[in-house]
């Protein structure tokens, strides 16, 4: 067997079932290798921006690394947008990166780079398999990093001579390290500190926001009345009637003032203090209200849920305390009014069937989903966690291959879309069970409220036409047909609820450009 | 005056024409300063990767750095493989890279992380603005490094707020640093070298493949008979009637072994030995000849078309050495017969108007036009110089904003067109003069050859599965159409011989779909 063979079959021992790949020469032992193995999975995308997006999207759903094979330094340049989205959302995730054979390197060709200068900001592990015997050891050592809590990116670096000589055997599966439990002490000060506040919230990120973790934060909510807070842009959260709900927190810093006003004691779980996104001229960017207690319940490596489990104990919570009582979502609007993005939130809460999971960049278009989709079936609702656009589509590839079974929609804004439009082709090719919106508002929206928001005035029409996706304007159905998936484009509430219902009963591709 | 105005004042007052820009929040005081200037052309791309790689065509038809602007990390992260390409081509080009605000950088904000680490391994200087004070310090300082015989790229990092703090008044022109002057002793011993060489050969690269370069060395030819060689990616090559030819080193190393089969000596004008493009086992790559003499006659930051004019003297070459006789192009195919990579070659070489500039990331489907462009008009051609694909249609973005009155057209393979596929949106915008041939074999060509070659024999379809671009087809005029161009299918070679026709003859955007 060859080192790309060890490596292969080394992370398939471990538990790898997918490989997301854009691969070049150095990588071709790897494809071959890839070829004749029964267990992995091969997706292909056309731009390595869809690769790690992807595999995002993958390890948000299954808890687990997706493989990314890349191509050198501007195979994993392309891709480093969304590994570091992937960062901020600690998803695990395994990049194999080729490399120039190793004797080769000195020669300096024109394809040769600092792979390791370019995966250092992304990664939180490195490794360059030095020949092929040791290929299986840091394969899986590349598993057991990947996996570390809360989950990471890891890095392996495969020279292309590491990958054809031979090696050794696969590895057996490493033994993987597990969520530190929580600090009794901590628990001890949180119930405390929970006794004497009179405002207390608890802001909560990672797998704390699924189900059981929710379920306990809803015990400690009963016993103490405290806020449920998670943060504007969490990796994963389950939502839907028989759930627990949390406060988002908003996007502009005033916002951020206004909503935690009184909060006099914030409990982090598994979250960092709220900062605002961006700075602004004489604003402040800590958000934390001045005179309140912080606390960490639990780090991101620890358990949260375990931690929340025992504050809630400490506290003498309820066992099952009621949820509030929820309203039965409104039908779907159907009028023939242009469709809005307040109209197409409602539609899509209407709509959303059972076990959904929402890839959510709908960006400025997508203020009213919060409310309309509080309301809906059980669901799981991805988002833009690192601030770099392009992510939503990818994730919707990575979240649609970890479970077939669910159906996935896609919520975009149009400018974010163009970043990495290459997803929909693999979404053809894989016959993924996608619906995808495209909320077409022809603009960086954002950024002509940004343009004001940071004293930037008077923009004239120079400034204006650099945030203006107009002239020409992007013909999304053309776009997606051209890329092999069906598209179609609505303008008022019942051709958007029209479609949208229809894609959402099929189980095959689809786009819809909302034009707004 | 901001820092933002006054670093792009500054940058004006050095002679910067044009701002390329994918900007976001941090980046809006750039973006309102850029409004207010009546000096700085501002063209916006959906994708960094289509912003870097525009720069680049741009420095390398104007010889002077275009600026880009980007967003923070993963903006930057976007446009590292163009960056790359544009790193081996030494290309003269400043990214503004907005940051978070100074004081906002610790708490560690979504879009944060390590702009230095990603910049580094693409950028010949980097430097961050400390405050607005120094804004226009370090802009000055941003252009004289660009222009740093033979070219490279400058990063200078601005923090919001050194963007929108009071600065001082822009400042005048750097000095802008030359090419050395080429070494008395080289040119002697080159002079020495050739006079006892059999077989000697200069290979050149950079200013010196320009018209005028390439007449010294044709004196030097015409004086010792040498070869006259190029690498097989040269960032950019006057060719066609009229100018002294040049030959191309193959790409695989068995090919350039037979190239330089018989070399005794070479000369390097800007140019390094030359090596294989990638490592193959068993093979290796080295390619200068046992036994070859090796002689530095300019390096890259030295006057090369100088000291190929001192050699010239040197050896008492012919002032004005008559050129070959070349063939006059015979007339475009136009038969009915199914369009092949040689017909289409055939078809542009026939086809070519004067002075056009061609952005050739034609791959696989290129093999062809080396021969058939000899005999073409006088034109420019471009090449992807650090193999990371998707430069050609960016690069025909920039150049064609360099030179607005020259056609621009872009030969590019399917595969690679993706990766910066938002490029024609750009074009579509700007009304720019580009026609684009897209090579449609629905296959990453490159690798099924490369497959086999590496000794990766066997591969069944599930490898092969993963070099593939069909299912579903990618449909090249609908994706056009969708970003506002003008697009059409040739099948046959009458049918690309008519429209390439017709979109040469217009001065408008245009792609036509080659299907092979």
């Amino acid at each position: 067997m060859n080192g790309a063979e060890s490596v292969l079959k080394t992370l398939e021992a471990a538990g790898a079932e997918l490989c997301i790949a854009n691969p070049g020469t150095s990588e071709m032992h790897c494809v071959s290798a890839l070829g004749r193995s029964e267990k992995m999975r091969a997706v292909l995308a056309l731009f390595e921006g869809v690769v790690t997006g992807a595999a995002d999207g993958y390890g948000r759903i299954k808890e687990k690394p997706a493989i990314t094979l890349l191509h050198l330094g501007p195979g994993l340049g392309n891709g480093i947008a969304n590994l570091h989205n992937a960062r901020r959302a600690a998803t695990p995730i395994i990049n194999i990166v080729g490399d120039h054979a190793t004797d080769h390197l000195r020669f300096d060709a024109p394809l040769a780079s600092d792979i390791e200068g370019l995966a250092r900001p992304v990664s939180g592990w490195i490794g360059r398999v030095p020949y092929a015997h040791e290929a299986a050891r840091f394969a899986r050592e590349a598993y057991r990093q990947s996996m570390t809590p809360p989950g990471q990116t890891a890095t392996l670096i495969l020279p292309a001579d590491a990958a054809w000589n031979d090696a050794e055997e696969a590895l057996p599966p490493p033994s993987l390290p597990k969520p530190a439990p929580p600090s009794a002490r901590a628990i001890d000060r949180a119930a405390e500190a929970l006794r004497r506040a009179k405002g207390a919230a608890i802001l909560m990120r990672g797998a704390v926001l699924k189900e059981e973790g929710l379920r306990q934060a809803g015990r400690v909510q009963a016993a103490a009345g405290v806020r449920l807070l998670c943060d504007t842009f969490a990796p994963r959260i389950q939502k839907g009637r028989g759930r627990v709900s949390v406060e988002r927190i908003p996007y502009f810093a005033e916002q951020i003032e206004a909503f935690l006003e009184g909060v006099d004691c914030l409990l982090l779980v598994g979250a960092k203090p709220p900062v605002s996104f961006f700075a602004y001229p004489g604003r402040k960017s800590w958000m934390t209200p001045k005179g309140c207690a912080l606390l960490t319940l639990a780090h991101p490596s620890e358990d949260g849920e375990e931690a929340l489990r025992a504050l809630a104990s400490s506290l003498k919570a309820p066992r099952n305390p009621p949820l509030p009582p929820r309203e039965t979502p409104p039908k779907a609007p159907s009028s023939d009014d242009a469709l809005t993005p307040d109209l197409a939130a409602r539609i899509i809460g209407a709509l959303l069937p059972e076990g959904a999971i929402l890839s959510d960049e709908s960006a400025t278009s997508g203020g009213g989903l919060q409310s309309s989709l509080a309301d809906a079936p059980p669901h799981d609702h991805l988002s833009l966690t690192g601030g770099a656009i392009g992510q939503g589509l990818p994730l919707a590839v990575g979240a649609a291959l970890a479970a077939p079974d669910r159906k996935v929609l896609c919520l975009h804004g149009d400018g974010g879309a163009m970043y990495t439009v290459q997803a929909l082709w693999t979404i053809a090719r894989e016959k993924l069970d996608v619906t995808t919106v495209i909320f077409s508002n022809r603009s960086y929206a954002i950024l002509n409220i940004e343009l004001m928001r940071v004293g930037a005035e008077n923009a004239g029409p120079k400034a204006l036409s650099m945030l203006d996706l107009s002239n020409p304007d992007l013909d999304w159905v053309s776009i997606a047909r051209g890329l092999g998936v069906a598209a179609t484009r609505a303008e008022t509430a019942r051709e958007f609820s029209d479609q949208l219902g229809e894609a959402l009963r099929q189980k095959e591709p689809r786009l819809i450009e909302a034009a707004l």
